[in-house]
């Protein structure tokens, strides 16, 4: 098995003397080895960024072993404000829900591009406030929810989607073209693992109808942001983007097509680097190593 | 000389039946031939939107003769409300001039673009409040004028341009990172001959440091905008926008320096978009037969 | 119904004085008004290309009433060489066979844009050499045909193709990563009316195993390319290409998953194109207008 | 001085267990503290490649005295076969020669970039078989040499300027559109340390001409490729490549202006990416950490 002994270690704190040394010497000295590294640090914060991909050499290595021994031998790095420490098994396939709505274009190319083979996840369920997504689910053998959303209050009805990706286990939820504002009690519940799909280039044509708008508007570039979802709506940190050219012919009708294309694209680009452990999240900015 | 009998046909007017076959057949009836035709009927208002290019068949034509022609045969057409056309000699040359600030990079590249043949136009003079662009518009012989927006009330300073502008007879004024805002009078008073160049993805940071409003924002792609200048800053019809990928590594310096690839981009196909009279203005939306 | 009154003429010829006034004259003259226009004449061969959209005005049209009124107008015109005349309503709905063999992604993709409404035609069969794909038909309940390529002779394979395509009365063949080679009378056959989309960025990396030629090569970015069908393998005229950037850390593997996407976007355009009947072919280029 | 004790740290090894570690520690010995890094292992090969940019740390350090401690540091894994160390100072400009032709577009461009401190590097010389590019070099008051291709043999001229580029004592020679192809041996003699611009989206139309050659291919998209130069023509490694859409509008003179727009683009991008040492060469692959 490739990845049985392969890990993602996560590194992040305010910067200081000799980091990169002193991780990587207590890396080897677990018995460590890196594959591949990646760190940045922000020039105006000063804040450390480091993300290492270390395989077992010669020794048998579990992410329980590794994330306790770092912990150790970093204590003192570790007890500052500001920071963190993620170790992760290459193996791990977190638990993804998708959410959609009325159109199925996102849920439909997230599901397609995991069963590729592209995606390192388990997608667990789709729920969605219009029935008929069913059948996308279905044509995947993912477990479909339907939540109601017109004949019960809108509480009962986050309380639902609550209550099931609880039930799921899920780890990253994903609204794919999800329609309904969450409430911020479950944004932060959820802070950092909850990923949206905004059909516009933020922050242009923030809000309802944003084709409309850069129809209206005149632009010349439709496009489509990826970004974690919190209490201030599209005001999340953003992971992707992808913009399309259009013209004067492109009705608002062309443009929601095009738009769909960035839409899909942004959010597997974001979902994918995601899952891959690669995006950091500081205030509304994100580093990402890709 | 290839352009000496070529022109080019604009009209604009409400739809009718029959535009197409009655100006053709006008165009027939001169001696003009098409050698391309581009239209377009908005689906909304109805407008209709028409730019051929034409070659004199046989016979000696002017773009008067052209003009008073087509004029007189499509007289009921062209007193509508909302009627327009303009009939230009392939041959002609729009007298430019360009206007700067601190920033050198968009005055040079269209100076250079100029030089190596990629736009047909005169480019009469170069103005600004720095005088070491004085450096740059030597380089390519062009006559340059330093107007002092320090010494004196912005409102000289703006007649002292206007009075250059009419002076050498300028037919488009190009804002090339020049930022000083035009007045509302000059700005009406050149409608539709005054292109800008914006420094971000409108509508995303309009107003001022948009790169540092981008970097703040931590938004994946920075942008340009080319744009007819109107009373409403940054909300003139737009003509071209060109967008780069960006990194959480890049520093708004950084940005500044891949959104100057974007303004230079943007701007020198703007311009040569409209001195090609390629774009009709209607609303605040353009419509671009490229 | 929106479409009901509206045709698409498109004209091809050897350029000469006045015909965009005469093709306008026998459609005003027919009581068709022209709402969208583009004409392209080759400055090399002088060949004259123009696309028209047309609608009925206050009177009752057909397809085939406008053909036969446009080809008795233009009878001296049309009996040229090289002169082509199609006259086609804009309500009909092209049929179209999809091919594939193991790979799923072109297949799945043009199907779901068909649902989603964004292809005017009619996808009425799916055959594959892979009988796995017959669950991707299945998920949008269109026919699907396993034709044998292992226990039988190639010649028999393509026989069974070729006879499905004539049952189903198919207008356009895609082969969607289809992988075997159509033998040269079938391309011949079906000239003009089978598009493919082979991975790479043609001329670069034809033949096979394309991804793993650009990874030995080392370039920057990897590529697809929609064709039309002929009996030079990979030389058949360009409808369109994608392009994405990639990195030394991509992997051939990362190659072929990055290469999907340009494959799946540059055959939806190439198949966009072609059905709403504005790619001319000339040669080994194709005009566009689009 | 910002720069003043930072320096780049490039790795260059077979793969083995705990390189990172070795070469943190010892970094951390001499006082060198990580601010940022790439490392990559290719996944055939197992060869390692790592980029550091350190910083002094409450030191005094010299790129002789980090360079020195290191090797000594780490002599046993240097001294394999495939190994190699640089250490750079940040402060370091490297020194730089353009060589051009008839076309200015490249250098204008490179010099202007330069001039508007985008490159951190002195540009030493200009060099060209056509005089009139004097005047490019004169506007940035870089000295200019004009070597005659016409009346002396080539060999005679590649003498004068290889004796240039020694008596320059330059590091990088940037062939900016420079049409003589270089011999054998002087290719040796820079390998790694010349750069090419080739007007192709390479491998497609290497050789002469390759925008009548796309032309005539029917291609939609134009490029250029940024490499270095080798022995073999147009098949050295690659750094940078650029792309634009084109049409079938374009004669071959609008490809020419749309290519020297991805020529430039390219040939900056590469460049800015050597001289920043971010480029690893293996084989004809290039790893780039940027």
């Amino acid at each position: 098995m490739e990845h049985a002994q392969r890990f993602r270690v996560m590194l992040s704190c305010p910067d200081r003397r000799g980091i990169v040394a002193e991780l990587s010497r207590h890396l080897a000295d677990l018995g460590a080895t890196v594959v591949a590294a990646a760190q940045f640090t922000a020039p105006l914060s000063g804040h450390f960024f480091m993300r290492y991909e270390v395989m077992a050499d010669g020794v048998e290595l579990t992410e329980e072993g590794l994330d306790s021994g770092l912990r150790a031998g970093m204590a003192d790095l570790l007890q500052q404000a500001d920071s963190s420490l993620l170790v992760r098994s290459a193996q791990f396939r977190p638990r993804v829900a998708l959410l959609a709505s009325k159109a199925s274009h996102c849920v439909v190319d997230v599901l397609q591009r995991w069963r590729t083979g592209e995606l390192d996840c388990d997608i667990v369920c789709v729920i969605a406030n219009h029935p008929h997504i069913a059948e996308n689910a279905g044509w995947f053998k993912v477990p479909f929810h339907h939540v109601d959303f017109k004949d019960q209050p809108k509480e009962a009805a986050f309380g639902a989607i609550d209550g099931l990706l609880d039930e799921y286990d899920v780890d990253v939820t994903v609204l794919a073209r999800f329609m309904q504002v969450f409430p911020d009690d479950l944004a932060h519940k959820r802070a950092g693992a909850m990923i949206n799909i905004h059909h516009s280039f933020l922050p242009s044509f923030a809000g309802a109808r944003p084709y409309d708008q850069a129809h209206a508007r005149g632009v010349k570039l439709v496009g489509a942001t990826c970004h974690y979802v919190t209490p201030d709506l599209d005001e999340g940190p953003i992971i992707d983007q992808e913009v399309l050219r259009i013209s004067h012919r492109d009705t608002p009708a062309d443009l929601r097509r095009k738009g769909r294309l960035c839409e899909r694209e942004a959010l597997a680009r974001g979902l994918r680097l995601h899952i891959e452990d690669r995006v950091f999240v500081r205030g509304n900015r994100t580093v990402i190593f890709d």
